[in-house]
């Protein structure tokens, strides 16, 4: 998947079809497919699971015994952008849903606050970054600096266009220091879009997703496609790539974001750490707890 | 369970045991008691997403339109504590893992840096908080400060005895301003904690969970019940109760966390907030949208 899924300039959304399933096997045609992709990702979340806890487990060990260390501690971070209704939300959801809650990280990134906009355009990111060990995942992201603000014209022209190589740069310091990066644009059509919003408005228990200003982004939306073009093709590295995920069948959205972050885990040929203490000591000492504690069954009041 | 665990001064530890289980149906005694308890945390869990959801919801459209607000957006906080390998984890990965990951804020609490040293006990934990409309869970808490503070004698006994009336009033603060607390100590055996230990040392995939700092706290048993009756007994308020989940056995711990969180939100009269927009012209706008758009079924490459 992560071969067929990463992108490289110059990105042409347009040649890619939202309701496309890149990947998925053939085997799986027809009606039950939507199924078996649910089962999939329920299993590549357990997998997820074991993976999450060797990253957690090796942080955790390195930070007892500091040291020389041949490489930094490992973590991962999820970069998920997509235009309004995409299924960033659902996205984490599903496939983060079936991870450990305790080795997540999940930042979100909304309008920038009054403080945030006093500081530098990463400050803010550099703050939500995922402690070594996790895996963080990115709600929106440092890219909002190059769309909605291009878009939206919240900043002049000379200002985005110079966040490209700032944003690299930004990169390159994060995988230098460890950090494994899976940025993924969840590909919606303009229908798909429309198609979502109406639900939003027809489903009272989703009123509270839908907000106006949904609307105004949406009618520029030939804009805001072109901004994401340009920001793949600047901002897709070797150190850092972009993946498409075709996102108007989310259950094909969902099989194919697990299947990018377990290739991504199986890259880092995870493991669990050696014992830092001496195994046969503790049992004796294990042991020795029991004997002094006055003989057995008798421990469950005391 | 809200009243069947909950404890009140003064606490007896030594009088709960740590293998029951207390409102486990009696229908489902016998073998088939474990898998029953297991499918009723998936099915509870599904009913905690839909609430914290309702949570999250509610709290964003206060957000969204501020004003003279009855009470306070709100906000739920599970604090677990437990001895070493008490299933703080475990409880968290099973049960925090059936909600959506995206309303979930959790902490762990460590040994205290050189910086939160510098600063009052309460500090770290004042910047922990959920924000409004999240489900915090504390692993671990500002009760380390009356336990492993006092068996270890960190600080001088007038330090902390002086802390259960800090924390009353800290906790009394949090719940007026909507925070509604649930704090549950996970009770296991002293023979269950010596099996655990055991196994992490048998297991190599758990070796990382193991420390030899827990055997010295393991022969410091008593005083930690001790320690953890007294802080019970003093800070089981009407505002903040102390719930005791006996949690020898996992599947039972899982199911009962997993039902006090459910009688809590039961407690907060959830729902979805009304919309905040006109939806008539909402679905003018959008269908509008559609027309400017250029026909039918072209939307896909657009």
């Amino acid at each position: 998947m992560r071969e067929l899924l990463r992108v490289s300039a110059p990105v042409d959304l347009g040649a890619i079809d939202p309701r496309s399933t890149p990947g998925l096997p053939e085997a799986t045609a027809g009606e039950h497919r939507k199924g078996w992709a649910r089962e999939q990702v329920a299993l590549l979340g357990a997998g997820l699971g074991r993976r999450q806890e060797m990253l957690y487990a090796t942080a955790k060990a390195a930070q007892e015994r500091p040291g020389p260390a041949d490489r930094p501690a490992g973590r991962v971070l999820l970069v998920l952008q997509a235009m309004d209704c995409g299924g960033k939300d659902g996205t984490i959801k599903r496939v983060a849903g079936a991870m450990n809650p305790l080795g997540l990280h999940i930042r979100s990134f909304g309008p920038p606050t009054p403080e945030e906009l006093r500081h530098d355009f990463l400050w803010r990111v550099r703050r939500a970054l995922p402690p070594p060990g996790y895996v963080g995942i990115f709600n929106r992201s440092h890219y909002e600096d190059v769309l909605v603000a291009r878009v939206a014209s919240l900043v002049p022209e000379a200002v985005w266009r110079a966040r490209y190589d700032e944003i690299n740069d930004f990169e390159r310091e994060l995988t230098d220091a460890g950090v494994t990066l899976v940025k993924v644009l969840l590909h919606i059509s303009y229908a798909e879009q429309g198609a979502r919003l109406l639900e939003r408005l027809d489903d009272p228990r989703k009123h509270w997703k839908y907000n106006p200003s949904d609307i105004d982004a949406r009618a520029r939306w030939d804009d805001y496609q072109a901004a994401y073009a340009e920001a793949l093709s600047r901002c897709a590295t070797d150190a850092a790539p972009w993946f498409v995920v075709p996102a108007d069948r989310k259950w094909y959205r969902d099989w194919a974001v697990a299947h990018l972050l377990k290739e991504t885990f199986d890259t880092l040929a995870l493991g669990y750490p050696a014992a830092n203490f001496d195994l046969g000591r503790e049992r004796e000492r294990l042991r020795a707890g029991e004997a002094g504690a006055g003989g057995t069954g008798e421990m469950n009041g005391r």
